[in-house]
């Protein structure tokens, strides 16, 4: 399995679309929001090419309202900072990245008209020149020309890994990721991979990002330093769960479940930091931990999380499975995450850091 | 009818995708090839900047083969170029635009990959960095930062207009583009809407493109200077014949042909040489028409003309007419194509104009 051909949310404005099941990827963006616009602010402070252009990148932007909802705020907080240092307002240029397979046509026609009536409700005939455009690719890979971004902004992507580790469909067969079942040399490769991927992200955005030009990424992640924490495992352990019983039911080989294995890492603020430390073309002026509730998936329940897992997890499950086994095992997770969620309360743990590029 | 909603081009991989009947437009680009190159080179002579950045622009880029044909030419000259002259290979911005509606996910997913192979083929380790964006919008407005390109490209897409010309309803009842039977109204609104639109097209590129970039712009048009000549509007009288058999059988309501008319104009290059001194921001160094004949759409036969045009009208037809008349029309327009295709030779007649913008 290629990652950068299979991974992606799913597409469209239906009922099992990741655009109509990202409430909490969204709360998640808005949580951190004073961190993005803190980091706009001094950016647009400190470089001065900003004057005609201001060029920001949002990587991974899937395809729904969340897409340019970091857009619209820095457009409105970098108008604001303008009109109070008595500033001409730059134009804009929006670059809104993911892999090819995600669905720009559906950003393009539907999300872009509305984004654009907000700006114009907002800011009227203010409002400066946006341009807004499609940039398919790995970021795990350039993506942009030299020294041209001044901000970039990624949320609930960078756990995403270019692949699955090596020796992993080797060593954790009664796991889909890390899992209280999983041996030490799985936890090694998972987190051998997310330095490489990590390293290779920070190294490219090293050349895109100006300097004094900032970043903010928020990584779906853990708290604690052991990586097979409850925290960030729990949610899968209950799917492979559930597609155990599938195959005990003989509605999916055993052998299809050993060789599954999620192409994600959940790292804590620790490796965040070893990272970019190591790596060195960054300062981190914020890290942060913070933690959002399952049940902020949607109205509380556990269909939510369901719906919301299954809006990110079904085209990498499709390609493995096939799409025959995705409702009857969404409704098998469904029934396990209420039986779970009545019993305690779980949370997604979300790494934050703000990082300035050295000059 | 909003055009810069409903126009596009048919998308997707299939029978009646474009990306499967555009033979003709990609002979056309093509048959221009040594004009678009001869620009580049003088572009790249005096444009300093572009040692870091060669920055270039595809308006009105569909989806299918020739989306990305004219970018994979200008990266092979301008490596060329480099080379022989001991310079540094810039890295490359290819900007593809089109209509909200066109298909960018065919591109993202399907002519990419292809691109980028080739690219490699012919470059190997020697070959630059090569960032492709998609960008959604009219070209009736502005779509780039200020003095961001250096060259731009635009081939069988400057024809249509913004919008079909007021009053034309009115009184061209029996024609669905200017023809034999149009009172001069209708071509005096005609081409008052195309000299606005280029007009304006000509506006928003002066802003975008650097001084000494150019600009290569082809446009289906006519030699003559009478816009109802034959060359240019026969193709389209045969269509409207077709539609009013269906009229005739009670397949279609008269009054619904009677309001539907093609948003185009087919300029002749006088017309083009003059809209460009009147806006002032370019200078002409080549304005020339050819031709290429309606057999060329592929194997010799009316079956292929009757794709093509299929292909470039249908999304415009079932706005109007709705889905279900479809195939039926276009059996017919093939069987008078057919008959009128044995008695003369057909041509399409290109108008190519090649700027430079003055510094």
């Amino acid at each position: 399995m290629e990652v950068v051909e299979v991974l992606r949310m799913n597409g469209g404005l239906g009922e099992t679309s990741y655009a109509n099941n990202s409430l909490v990827q969204r709360k998640v963006i808005l949580m951190t929001m004073p961190i993005t616009e803190e980091a706009i602010t001094q950016v647009y402070r400190s470089v001065d090419a900003i004057t005609n252009c201001f060029c920001i990148a949002e990587l991974g932007c899937s395809s729904g309202p969340n897409s340019l909802v970091v857009a619209a705020e820095l457009i409105s907080t970098v108008h604001q900072l303008s009109r109070s240092q008595g500033r001409q307002l730059p134009e804009f240029q929006i670059f809104l990245n993911d892999l090819p397979g995600n669905d720009f046509n559906s950003i393009f026609q539907s999300l872009l008209p509305q984004f654009r009536a907000q700006l114009n409700r907002e800011m009227g005939s203010e409002s400066a020149p946006c341009f807004v455009y499609g940039v398919p690719g790995s970021f795990y890979g350039r993506l942009f020309v030299a020294n041209s971004l001044h901000f970039v902004h990624s949320s609930y992507s960078l756990m995403w890994l270019s692949k699955v580790p090596e020796g992993v469909e080797k060593w954790n067969k009664e796991e889909i990721y890390i899992g209280s079942g999983s041996p030490a040399p799985v936890i090694n490769a998972y987190y051998s991979q997310f330095r490489l991927d990590f390293d290779t992200f920070l190294k490219c955005r090293s050349e895109e990002v100006v300097g004094g030009g900032a970043m903010v990424l928020t990584i779906l992640g853990r708290k604690s330093e052991n990586a097979a924490s409850k925290e960030c495992c729990y949610i899968w352990e209950l799917l492979a769960l559930s597609l155990k019983e599938m195959v005990s039911e003989g509605a999916i080989e055993e052998e299809k479940v050993h060789s599954f294995n999620i192409p994600e890492y959940t790292p804590s603020p620790a490796e965040v930091r070893r990272s970019v430390e190591e790596e060195g073309s960054f300062a981190i002026t914020r890290l942060e931990a913070s933690e959002i509730r399952w049940a902020e998936c949607g109205g509380g329940g556990s269909y939510d999380v369901a719906k919301c897992m299954r809006s990110v997890a079904e085209p990498l499950l499709v390609e493995h499975f096939g799409g025959s086994i995705i409702d009857e095992l969404f409704e098998k997770y469904k029934r396990i995450l209420t039986d779970r969620m009545s019993k305690e309360e779980m949370k997604f743990i979300n790494v934050t850091v703000s990082l300035i590029r050295r000059g």
